[in-house]
């Protein structure tokens, strides 16, 4: 065991809430500190800078940094505190609760200040932790604030730690105002306290090299008023030069206007579609009632971006083909202003950067749809914490629509609407799961970002690839349905590819005669009535089901086991020739095994209980 | 830390397979041990030695004595290995297969020796645990053979870890007879193993004091001549003395003929039924030819032992009545003997000691059966590896049948055929979950010992009681349905309890005309036809479904849900008066929250690897 103790200041930033801090203890908050980091072993602050970065608050006040190393499994992380106060509270959670959250805690006494690893419960009470998983290793103060260097495993073991898988992490933060006896002082509902998303474990993909002859096309927002609410979608509509040819996006990259960083939440390009001659301008929030109709037809996704995320490169032999004859030249920008402290007059003039090539790759790439159909047979039942809807790709589709050498799937973007809680897309080869396409066990609506895949997948003839959504319908009082309106579901996973095929959209739903068979059947068993006649429709009719034990298990039963109507479609929805209805359910006789977690040997590096971070008291 | 050393010889008890062991490597067995036993940490023998044994094979070489802490939540064991080979494995697992098993392993180079955590895959490739949780204490020659001392928490949240619980524990050993370089190379088939099953975690129930007028009646095997078969149930007839009145049985003991004790498995004394004026001597096998039929009709438990049982004591309020008018004078005692080395000429006079007393106590006990009816209509469908059956004792039922008082629970005995793999009963109140009578999640038919409960239950009126039992059908292609023949199902909580009530059954079954809903809808899904017509008995309906996911999914759907039929009886099948069909299941709003192991933190006390147990090689 190491031990290395060091002198520093605290930053001194004199804001007013600083001075708030002073005067509320009367002491001074630029104090001394003195770090005792318990523990180095072996893990100096690792050579590599923090690639990631997100700010937490929207404030702006706690800034996390982060990289990952997946040999040793495990993520440093570098908390930077401006203006500390008497301590700060960061974790994770399964959806950015603070209940039941997996976290860290420096916090003082008055007197000394601690760091710990602890979590809290179902009331929100916080606990020191048995095995204390995260390992502090320097904290320093810096003209910014308080820096905090630790580290974690993805997986501990411990039953009261969060497992930090891919896709989304919930991180949750809170600020510490006063000083506290003990953590299990703390009471959470009195802290300021909120929630940030991110894709932790970003992928290791090597930089693919971008060609000497690219060039950058800026498509940003026209000097926007940030409307002073909490959630803004505002939609920019602009476009292409004329006659400009066909060229390949190699990569793109968001722009965020300084200052705003904490309040652009998302953005995403989208093509308008070739059948319109051309598009209205417009600038404004989507929900406008001003919004020309027709911006509904630019849905083709060319870039997205969301909090936390880096460039997106395309593989070296593939582009995104965008310009030139057959495809439109009207672009639309779609950015989602995140304003919960509903700060007035910030302008802003954030969007995406896209570099590309007149010098074509071999390949172009191309956006398949997975999942679910858009049609109401497929339906959740209200009142469920974890109801699964699977969609199929199924082999006979892949076996015609695929070319013989198959395609490379590189990057998924995940979409559910409001109750989707986790999304998975898995590869089957002759009944066997064999991989997993892209997970998302704590998907969150918004938060849907374009992935790179940690490992390109590729899907030969023959394959079948499983799209399973997780809903969760507690707070709805009807069955909500598959469709396009916000309030009905989804399940699809946007899987970018090359090279590109006909093949657009693979997506199946439960045969439609097999539902008719489950209304039937719940009527024989209860003694309410759905009606089975011609003239009711298929919501209707899920609107009129009694929701018990029996008429929920059914239902599961009854998509688990009903034959599917395919949609093997070509792009404007011609389908491939072929009998589509009344397919089998693809079986899988070997389901994708669960790895068990790698749990890292404890050894004397572990501190039993928290670390003393002794800080003294100072001067005014 | 702490580090003793010792000397000592090897037991050298100069058997055939030893000496074969030293021709076979040059080498003598009777070696000098130099133990080096890595951790003390705290953790001299336990004071009391250990109140439980148990051999682990049926010679005798290996026999374990254990104690148990439930303030520690820790087992110390004590493992006598007789005639120390090349080493021994030992551990826990699932259901007492050496695949995926949780295991200690000694074992030898050739030069030095090893004491390890360890664990084995499905395939029974064993590994080194990253975790040392299984921790040495001491290894010490005695003239018996090598004792080895070590501990293991009851849970150690290591995912390669068997979690130890109440209910059986399937132990499984193996014996070394040559070195290995490594844990790795050792071959688990060429090894000689076997199983245990034990209840691990004994409760620590006070020993009630015997009143003075205690007097004891054996009830013995006639010295039987052990067949040389592997499995034998013994039949023995025998009577109470004439006019023999009524009395308390307060307390009972096995008696084990010496030299028997890994034969005898289990015994029973069951009382004959008191409509027959008397019943035929017998002394055989339970299932010979020559058994009178009448026999069957002694089915009335007195008392039950099980290997690895230790004295059964009534709770000093309480005793269990027999003799006197209105009960037969005539007894069953029936020994299982396990015999599956088939050694010839053993005889046995083994048997239970009853204590009893003329001075009445102040309840008699009782015993109430809890579960599932035994009829048809109760079913598992084939190749399930855990389909679930519930029974229920209602509220309704208990309001009317319970004194005001209640009853207490302070023993129990769980029951099914071959296919039960668990059994728990869970009590409920007002809709909650609020305690669990008796659990076992690694229940075998082959071992269905009375257990003392850890805590008295107390039940009142309005009370609810839920048994389920799990099953595994894997090896079946037709639906199990319940019923009394072995090839049938039960599943059954024999509960003992004072003051005994008139309530002797309290059990449940699906309503039939709910099935026969089933049977028709299963028909609308599917192409074949279950014969829904009334001469179709419910044995040939099930053997007609054909087995899909939906059948399955929706006759697990109907369990769930449809209403059932109650047997809430007094003895001699006659229901207390009330409507008992057609009954809802009750409903549980809030079920038992699974308590989260509570790993033990991790010091510098458990050792990152093999604890080096150098045994020296000495002379012939």
């Amino acid at each position: 065991m190491q031990a290395t103790s060091r002198r520093c200041r605290w930053a001194s930033i004199p804001g007013p809430n600083m001075r708030e801090a002073a005067s509320m203890y009367g002491t001074a908050v630029a104090v001394f500190l003195v770090i005792l980091v318990a523990a180095l072993q072996g893990s100096v602050p690792p050579e590599s800078p923090f690639p990631y970065h997100i700010p937490l608050d929207p404030e702006g006040t706690l800034e996390l940094s982060w990289n990952v190393s997946y040999v040793q499994e495990d993520v440093h992380f570098q908390l930077l505190v401006r203006g500390l106060k008497a301590g700060v509270l960061f974790g994770m959670s399964d959806r950015g609760e603070l209940e039941n959250a997996d976290l860290v805690v420096l916090w003082t006494d008055g007197g000394r200040s601690y760091f710990a690893d602890a979590w809290s419960d179902q009331k929100g009470r916080i606990h020191l932790d048995n095995q204390q998983d995260y390992q502090l290793l320097q904290a320093q103060g810096t003209p910014d604030g308080l820096v905090l260097l630790f580290k974690r495993p993805f997986a501990t073991c411990d039953p009261k730690d969060y497992l930090i898988e891919d896709g989304t992490v919930h991180l949750v933060y809170g600020i510490l105002e006063e000083p506290f006896q003990s953590l299990e002082a703390i009471n959470i509902s009195s802290l300021h306290t909120g929630l940030q998303r991110v894709q932790l474990l970003k992928p290791e993909v090597p930089t693919p090299a971008v060609p000497a002859d690219t060039r950058t096309m800026e498509i940003r927002a026209p000097d926007v008023l940030i409307p002073s609410e909490e959630t803004t979608y505002w939609c920019y509509i602009t476009e292409l030069p004329q006659g400009f040819p066909r060229h390949h996006i190699v990569m793109y990259e968001p722009i965020v206007t300084e200052g705003n960083e904490a309040l652009v939440h998302h953005m995403e390009v989208f093509q308008c579609a070739a059948t319109f001659e051309s598009f209205p301008h417009f600038s404004g929030p989507c929900d406008s009632k001003m919004k020309p109709q027709r911006l509904s037809y630019c849905r083709h996704v060319l870039a997205a971006w969301a909090l936390g995320a880096k460039a997106f490169y395309y593989p070296e032999e593939a582009g995104l083909a965008f310009g030139g004859p057959g495809s439109s030249r009207y672009l639309r920008l779609e950015v989602h202003y995140h304003n919960p402290l509903k700060i007035p007059g910030r302008r802003d003039s954030s969007g995406i950067r896209l570099y590309y090539t007149a010098t074509l790759r071999r390949f172009d790439a191309g956006i398949m749809e997975l999942g679910l159909v858009y049609t109401p047979v497929m339906a959740i039942p209200p009142k469920e914490t974890a109801f699964v809807l699977t969609g199929y790709c199924t082999d006979k589709c892949t076996q015609l629509a695929l070319p013989s050498s198959g395609v490379h799937i590189f990057a998924s973007q995940l979409h559910t609407h409001l109750t989707g809680r986790k999304v998975v897309t898995v590869l089957a080869r002759d009944g066997r799961e064999t991989e997993i396409v892209n997970r998302d066990n704590h998907y969150s609506p918004h938060f849907q970002e374009i992935r790179m895949l940690k490992k390109v997948v590729s899907v030969h003839q023959g394959d079948v690839l499983i799209t399973s959504c997780t809903y969760n319908t507690e707070d709805r009082k009807l069955a909500t349905v598959g469709g396009f309106g916000i309030l009905e579901e989804m399940c699809v996973n946007y899987v970018h590819y090359y090279p590109q095929t006909q093949l657009e959209l693979c997506k199946s739903a439960v045969d439609p005669g097999f539902l008719q068979k489950y209304f039937h059947l719940v009527n024989r068993f209860n003694s309410e009535d759905v009606c089975t006649c011609p003239q009711a429709t298929v919501p209707q009719q899920f609107a009129s089901v009694p929701w018990n034990s029996f008429s929920r298990d059914v239902l599961r039963a009854l998509y688990a086991f009903a034959p599917i109507s395919m949609h093997c479609n070509r792009s404007s929805a011609v389908r491939f020739q072929g009998e589509w209805d009344l397919q089998p359910l693809p079986e899988i006789v070997s389901p994708l095994e669960e790895p068990t977690p790698h749990c890292p040997t404890r050894g004397a590096q572990s501190p039993a209980g928290p670390t003393v971070v002794n800080i003294g008291r100072g001067r005014a």
